[in-house]
């Protein structure tokens, strides 16, 4: 079969690679068609995520058609239609029964990862009946790929953990597709504002037509007094972090209000300040999180009652043969604007 | 009447002062039986809170009788016994309705700070009606002065911050009185295990006497391997920062485990290092606070029925004339082992 | 000045009475300039309420300008604009401080009920710091008429106690102005499927425009049959009692889901069959509640965010001279179709 | 193997049965050690549980030891010492994911009920990885004999749904086993009072050796009175209803303060009344739940930590070969003041 694999810090290539076979009795083989790529897929290709050895088939999103089953195997059977989630849970370890899949002891972040992922025509699901969540036969498999991971960890880690609600105000720091997908769903709890920040007018634009009621550009540096501006001096309720840099997570520091939360989103390579010489009397709540994909049936839900349209994130096609083309183009996202790419197996 | 009056950096005078007198419709004038000194006192005689001007009486604990209420008082008349919050709350503010008193625009910390205190034979409460608690006849008021602030403090911002639930693992940083009340209240929730850290072997053994399951000696700066250890490398569902510098607050970072709370108690001067590089994905909580005392009144039940002995925390008693050797003797605990001193008025 | 006065059960007039004059000093004097009448003054008027005597100025509702304040009132001056809450809240009392103002010790629904209401051209306030809210200039006088009790009402006992939830599966059993209230309010939350349940069509039509996805008439005594049919057998995840009688909240049990909630809205004349034979096991929730108008300032929010239009519940409009023609139109809903009816005064 | 057998109503017998065999390849077989009797045991023993046909080995508690297991067991193997849960749980259906094990879809309460149990020297276990726990071992299998069923019930169903906290008021109706194992749990949230009322002056005293603070003998009728007269007629913010009456469910009805919490534990055999013309307006929550088993490891680390003695509800112990006289002596509990039996396998 085809597949996307990583060659070490800056190459990748597509691969004719054998088939995925079953080595678990709680396995799953997946036929992939439609996947998508993340930005952890090119931190991966830079080198920066030592976990991933040279050889690995990447990719940890997709939907496909169970092909085979392991005898452990319950929920499932060849033919059902399924959505990949980009966390593998074993549903009996104590992690994975306090609801923190991502912490499972033989699970977690493994797709893409530590085990071949699925920017191939076929992957092996470990953990299968409760990793894989089951779609309606007619649902569209465009939209549900970003339930695999963006959607859940936008809405998880950013709008859940940073307690969005009705009447609140809400600043999402970084317009990229994270902090789109944040925005989104931020509106499932009808907050009164929702601030987008970024560098980039054309993002802040998109940001706009997601439904930010207002938009601040950070370039130039006050983006902090923009926000107190246009919050009466009162900060923010939530802060969502979506970047994954120091100078961001101390804007959100700069920018929450007293009582309020800073929900980190994005992937962070070096330490930040806390300034707690200012934060200690504020009564306010950082929270981080890998995403659990806890909430993954209940998106399913808004997606089928239209309460959410995960298309409206998906800006490039692609036929997997031509992976190489969508790896180039989601990594030049500030010239060619995308956002998700869709890679059809 | 005698003030203990704070004058500039390193100094302070117990002077003869004039009676407070009522200057709004909601004020009350309390005559102080008992009150103590907080670290916070010690913070504005070096000079570290510039909101406290020289000339200002000092202290925001006691516990005494209404002398005299303004027009617009209605909870309270003369002759009630009662106990001073260290926090003022208007009841009607945006902050307020919240339960944020800490953050009330007309109140907050002001007693002993932007107001003169209670280290004095009298007293003025602004927002009476909210600021003081009814006690009754009989309590025993020394007691009483540990729920003005620190045990309130410790409970709010160290263990319901720190959500301590039964079976849980418990670490707290620092044992200095601060920390030794966390230790009490966090009895509440019955957590399996309450680990102390401290430099001093001396408040450790006081640490140990009053419930802690384990205790770590941090000199020689591997805590966190004691602490994984202890916990069998899980690291702990709550660590309570009761110091308030960098190397204790990163302390903390070393050893929540995943999934767990780091609850802010500390006072800060500057700022900590986050190590977001690592805690990005470990879905931890860090929750900062000043003392709302929203639970006074919750905790005046606990004293009652006798599940809380504040007490425990009182080594050495002075009359106000001697509230000099009182302010000595606290700020030489190590020398002392002093905690909580008591000032009889 | 005119006034709506109750003459005993069955009996009511336009009568001319003495302006209110302060008796507090935290009483305020508004000139009532927009207000309406609810199902509660329709039960006064059948004799249902004793607490109510003849001679008594009706109405709860309202919006208005401050004419005179209390020497106690520090929140507001003559000429602010006010919205009236139903709720008269000390802030003081152990009930305030639990933001349960429904139960204040001198305060709760007192207006047009032991103390003379808004049905008026001018109403003393009681408590006024707490009890009313200010409201821009320039608002929408007869929308904000709306949160004086029956928003925060449908939202405070149907929506929040009823844990609404972005996915998930609500019924609404009773399509009058309090059903239809919750079904706005409810779609703070992004529900997967509202169900509205009535007896009359015209009104599930009207629920239909407000956003309920499902509509059940439950003419015939099916509804639970309807209900679970649409639901694949499952039953709802929330159901909220707005009509107040033994046979609809009994409905509300055959429909709830195992972990479900019924949250009461309605008001109760006679008791209900619970059947714990079969909820014993059932993993659910019923909760009651009167309004404590704690979310009034989160509801302001989001109708000047506009995501809440209060208006869309007025049907009617009448001038003060007129009120009981708006009594009559109120009373005979049924044919009038009538929702809230706006009496400027 | 010898087990007890039900053979229809009250008809009852120790029988030689062929081990238990595995029959899917999530099973384990447990030897048993040490198992008990439940009050549902003798409500099938009366056919009052339909579910349960005559010919089934009874019994759903017991601690022993994993004889063998299926190919896809993976958290157990033989040897390893193991708590049985009375809750079996796939981990895997939607309610399981919601940590609702009691209505997993094939599981649930199905030991001694819809497969055969466990008093009997061995038991087949389905879903074993979720529905047993690794005890240490040397760990004391009387005291974890009390964590299969009657201590995460009491806990689960009374003190935590019951929103116990510290300094609250806590009423337990009925001072039987059950409702003896939720005053030793709700003794974790550290309660300021905890009434125990029952007709029984013997059980009243039990409660009183641990930890009711206050005891009332429901004899003649007034115990609302006596409950109303010790809160200074406030009321109780929790009343766990450990009967299963109607009368005594009322009686949580008439006792509940307002903002207060009634906690369904028992089983209902019919109806009650719910006085909602007097509770609608009284911001109350209506709790119930069969046991989820959610708490089992917390509850296992408060037994390691000493929290909780479990052997404090042991009053007989039996070997197996004398299990009939067990149950008599479990069924005439008024005159042997048996509260919870050991029987040893």
């Amino acid at each position: 079969m085809k597949a996307l694999v990583y060659q070490g810090p800056g190459k990748k290539a597509l691969e004719e690679r054998p088939m995925p076979a079953i080595s678990a009795p709680t396995d799953a083989i997946v036929r992939i068609t439609k996947t998508t790529i993340c930005g952890t897929d090119l931190h991966i290709l830079k080198g920066d995520v030592p976990t991933c050895a040279p050889g690995r088939i990447l990719g940890h999103e997709g939907v496909g058609t169970i092909e085979k089953v392991g005898a452990g195997v319950t929920a499932f059977r060849p033919g059902d239609h399924v959505l990949v989630s980009c966390i593998s849970a074993c549903g009996k370890c104590d992690y994975c029964r306090r609801a923190m899949y991502s912490h499972c002891t033989t699970g977690g972040w493994i797709l893409g990862n530590t085990v071949d992922g699925t920017q191939a025509e076929y992957v092996r699901i470990p953990h299968a009946d409760t990793s894989l969540y089951r779609i309606p036969a007619d649902a569209d498999e465009e939209a549900l790929t970003m339930l695999s991971d963006i959607l859940p960890t936008a809405f998880e880690c950013g709008v859940l953990n940073g307690k969005v609600q009705p009447g609140s105000t809400v600043a999402i720091v970084g317009a990229g597709p994270i902090g789109l997908a944040a925005l989104l769903t931020a509106q499932f709890y009808s907050p009164a504002e929702l601030i987008a920040i970024d560098l980039d007018d054309n993002r802040l634009d998109v940001a706009k037509l997601f439904g930010a009621t207002m938009a601040v550009n950070a370039t130039g540096g006050n983006a902090a007094e923009q926000v107190m501006k246009l919050t009466d001096g009162r900060g923010v309720d939530t802060a969502i972090e979506a970047v994954g840099a120091p100078a961001t997570f101390v804007l959100c520091e700069d920018i929450v209000a007293p009582g309020g939360t800073i929900a980190n989103v994005g992937v962070h390579g070096v330490k930040a300040d806390l300034h707690l010489e200012r934060l200690w009397s504020q009564n306010i709540t950082i929270t981080t999180r890998l995403v659990d994909t806890v909430t993954t049936p209940m998106l399913l839900k808004t997606v089928q009652s239209r309460k959410l349209d995960p298309k409206r994130l998906i800006t490039h096609r692609f036929k997997l043969d031509r992976i190489l083309d969508a790896y180039d183009t989601f990594a030049r996202a500030a010239s060619t604007r995308a956002l998700k790419v869709i890679i059809e197996a």
